[in-house]
């Protein structure tokens, strides 16, 4: 089937005059996840995975992903007529470096422009441009073979209060027009969903578990205008906007309006997150200030509310975490289980907690060799049975009111062997040796990245991804500029200082394909430690509260720091978590959190 | 004294209209240390340290330097008129950031246009104009008020011949030119005096251990031409030149040569070495393709010949500390010793060596409090008394015909505080823990840094400054782009990736001021680990042969992992130099060599 939707974007192609046309995995706004429409490269390719770029030429066809996704995108491409093509592996070549050798001198290299940013599409341009050739840019390829394409998604907003926010929509304005007067910008325009989320106290669901709505944000000195769906919009949300001092436009008017800056302006806005249309039709007199929104690093910087409230959210998320993970090794063999019926159980603890409004992502419940790939995810049709042997690795994390959240934990269910062991102790001692780190500020996660990896480089393991990801607050699970990666990744834009306030997940992991997959996540707050003639010292507070399993511990393999470390975090687990268990829960607990030596 | 001289400067600065002038700390080719006649910073301020910057307003006058220097530049500014800005510590403005500050609108900035970068010239340019002001780069002003200033270097040219060198001249210039048709760059401009020795396997003497001569190197696809100071170069060195098809020309007549450059040819230069006004020479529609020297790379990556012969050196050089170390403990308190004999009897004890050519760098030894100032020197005039107590620390190194080294031992001289041996194992520690990594392909320093920090900043501790540097082949002892930084300091340019081939310093420290400083230095080769489906493993071998003194080990702080790697030390020193030692020494090396438990 996949490989009929390849011939016929190839007649489209044909029809066109294009030599080769790009699908990248993406919305209008760059946005990591996108809602139904967007999975156009979904559509073609197969592969149901986050992250991904088609390519499609005369006579090639190649799919692009990162390491997370290599073994189910290697299954998923199967019959597709799409070769996979690993990013980052010695000897594959960049999405760029094949374009530039694939396209004929004279060639047309074709894409949507208002699902690639402006900074990919100025490299597209000079290759197109080096090679004497030209782009085009104005049509959706994929649409006209896409019969049963879904609508674009239209949620209503609704409004985070100030005792959840922490600082107004009009005070975050008045802190990103400081940073415009720095940089003397007339104009500032958002085009990413969770800045615009972010900035304007506003959520909703026009994208699964990522709670924000489609939409530009136009700021000027004076102005801010959101382009946004109207129907999106109730009569609330709409006064409270006009209380901001936002006007309101609709969301298909934002290129006329940018055609209509004033000439001569300089705007500032940041080519990774704005679309190459949208740039495109600004004044050719404007003066484009390339840089980071000013909003994502405030809004990675929790304030004393938003920290407060995600440590409630975490206890809650612990709290199902631990009656999931006692059901599950006390009913393990008893009752009949798969990975899609877990997951379940798990969703409706997490559902039962106050405040719950979303699973912060669809959940990984992977057995056995499933856990191997990174990001895999049963459903209905595809589950593995769980029997009482091997493992299982759990991902999983939940929106609250309070916060969002993000844990891993991968339960012992049976017998293991020694060399699964080996690899579960030394996936710990991996996690609890970044979060205990004393680290100077001024460090950015590609410093501190080793300290997690080194007893796993110790026995020549590795884990093809980074060590963690900045954590957004009630928006997507995923956020920059923070970050645990050794190598910089420049499309990732998580190279940024750690500053007090962030929140980073720290999840090291094994994958030992056909055989099984350990992961470890806990989330870490940096906070300010001791300030003294050698510097600023920084450190991290753990915040997810959930036993590792002891019963893949071999306490011969840690030192007495490392026992120690592990000791004093399940002393944590079990002050914050006892008082909201069962007896037979609590008893339990006791076991899964006593003192190793 | 030093005073009057800033008065004189300003009285030059009034005299042509300038409001601020720069005195940096470089010659015609940005090098890290500079012959006589370029140190018109350390005339103009009292402080001989090797890196600073002098900047003279109408009312103030500063000198910027790094950590490795505070203390020093602290006493030697007394009385000067400068103050001290300390670089990189909170609150400290930069030099940019100053000068935006302080130059008054329509002010003049002024500095030798031939001994500030064309990247950093272009900063000040840059300032100048945001004020409505101008350059004045012109004219050296410290030269009218310097009436006795040394001639500029002119030494004799040698060739380092081919069993030395592994590859020929023309086979580098090849090679170069390689590099230059990828970016298809018509010429390349060299300005960086120790890639122009490496390139062309020659060697001088015009920078005090730095074995280099003055001249400038133009490359084209089928010339090269060297600008040298005639007397410089003797018949064999010229006959050798025209034999490797290099044309020679007289060093003064380079800005000629640049300004008839081809109209519209595209430069290779690398904007951080080469001076402003030479590219301010070059014909205006000239397209300055800004890259690293193709050298930088090529010579930081040491072929099979180098590495063969470097670690013979070690060898030679480890004989000479370990005869020293013997010698020092064996005799300190029975005989009269200061700063300055011993540095005395040790640059002897290396001269005796074999193939010895000079030293690396002048020797630092530092003993108790002295050894707080990173880059203390004693002089004839100024040296503290050894005594049988406390710590002495020499840092110290050699150019042999095989290569250079680079070692810093911390010697203990009698009995020393529990805090003294706290810190001293600490700094061993750090020290064996990034010698003893496994890392992957692709990490470059800044990735692997903390690992030395870690035990330091347990405790709170730091040194302020990188942990290690790349190390020239009988050139500059501190080469680039190898390094060892948790934080990026662009000006440095060390942040380049680990590849096999290159030696990079691991030395951590402990400096407590008014007490007393700990490091300790070893040398690592970076070579080829396993290889398998996690990626391509690195790691290092140390090529520092001499015992870490075992007199400051406390073993009950340090893990039998950290144990095992002193110990695993110690035995390939006592493998390598016991053989070179007499009966008395050999049996002193045994104690010092001995397995700690």
């Amino acid at each position: 089937m996949n490989h009929s939707r390849l011939e016929r974007l190839r007649e489209e192609m044909r029809a066109r005059g294009i030599d080769i046309y790009v699908v990248p995995s993406s919305d209008f706004h760059a946005s990591e996840y996108v809602g139904e429409y967007f999975r156009a490269r979904e559509f073609l390719t197969g592969f149901t995975g986050s992250a991904g770029t088609a390519v499609v030429t005369r006579e090639k066809a190649g799919l692009w992903t990162d390491g997370r996704y290599f073994i189910q995108a290697a299954a998923q491409l199967a019959g597709s007529g799409f070769d996979l093509y690993r990013s980052g592996e010695e000897g594959v070549p960049k999405v760029t470096d094949f374009l530039k050798e694939e396209l004929p001198a004279g060639g047309t290299l074709g894409f949507d422009g208002r699902v690639v940013s402006g900074d990919l599409a100025e490299q597209f341009r000079k290759i197109a441009e080096d090679r004497g050739g030209s782009l085009y840019v104005t049509e959706d390829l994929v649409d006209p073979i896409w019969t049963d394409r879904p609508a674009i998604a239209c949620t209503p907003v609704w409004i985070l209060a100030e005792e959840y926010s922490g600082e107004s929509a009009v005070s975050k304005l008045s802190r990103i027009r400081e940073k415009m007067a720095e940089e003397n910008a007339d104009y500032h325009i958002v085009a990413s969903l969770c800045d615009i989320a972010w900035i304007l106290n506003l959520r909703a669901g026009d994208i699964a578990h990522v709670p924000v709505f489609l939409s530009f944000l136009f700021i000027s000195e004076d102005r801010a205008t959101l382009f946004v769906q109207p129907d999106a919009l109730g009569d609330e949300a709409a006064a409270y906007l006009r209380d901001c001092g936002v006007e309101m436009d609709s969301y298909r008017n934002v290129y006329g309006a940018a055609a209509q800056l004033q000439e001569h302006a300089a705007v500032l806005l940041n080519r990774q997150s704005v679309n190459y249309r949208l740039i495109s039709a600004l004044p050719e007199s404007v003066r484009i200030i390339d840089r980071e929104d000013p909003s994502e690093q405030m809004k990675a910087i929790k304030n004393e509310t938003e920290l407060r409230n995600t440590r409630q959210a975490h206890l809650k998320d612990g709290v199902a975490m631990t009656k999931f993970m006692y059901w599950l090794k006390t009913n393990v063999g008893k009752i009949p289980m798969d990975e899609y019926t877990v997951g379940c159980y798990l969703d409706r603890l997490r559902a039962g907690q106050e405040h719950f409004l979303d699973l912060s992502f669809a959940d990984i419940c992977a057995y056995g060799p499933n856990a191997a790939m990174m990001h895999y995810a049963a459903d209905e049709n595809h589950r593995a049975q769980i029997r009482p042997e091997g493992m299982l690795l759990v991902d999983s994390g939940g929106h609250y009111l309070e916060g969002t959240t993000d844990i891993t934990r991968t339960f012992i269910l049976g017998p293991v062997t020694p060399e699964m062991k080996l690899h579960f102790t030394t996936v710990v001692r991996c996690n609890l040796a970044l979060a205990n780190l004393r680290f100077l500020y001024g460090c950015g996660g590609i410093s501190m990245d080793v300290v997690c990896r080194e007893p796993l480089w110790e026995l020549g393991l590795d884990y093809k991804c980074g060590t963690g990801h900045g954590v957004g607050h009630i928006l997507n699970v995923h956020e920059g500029p923070n970050g645990f990666r050794y190598k910089v990744v420049p499309e990732r834009r998580d190279g940024g200082l750690l500053e007090a306030g962030m929140i980073t997940t720290d999840e090291p992991g094994v994958y030992m394909e056909g055989k099984y997959g350990i992961r470890i996540e806990n989330e870490l707050i940096c906070v300010e430690d001791e300030k003294n003639e050698s510097g600023r010292f920084m450190r991290f507070e753990p915040i997810t509260y959930c036993p590792i399993d002891l019963d893949g511990i071999e306490p011969e393999l840690m030192s007495e720091k490392e026992k120690n470390r592990l000791n004093a975090y399940h002393a944590m687990v079990w002050e914050k978590i006892s008082p909201y268990l069962t007896e037979e829960e609590r008893t339990w607990l006791e076991v899964y959190t006593k003192e190793i030596v």
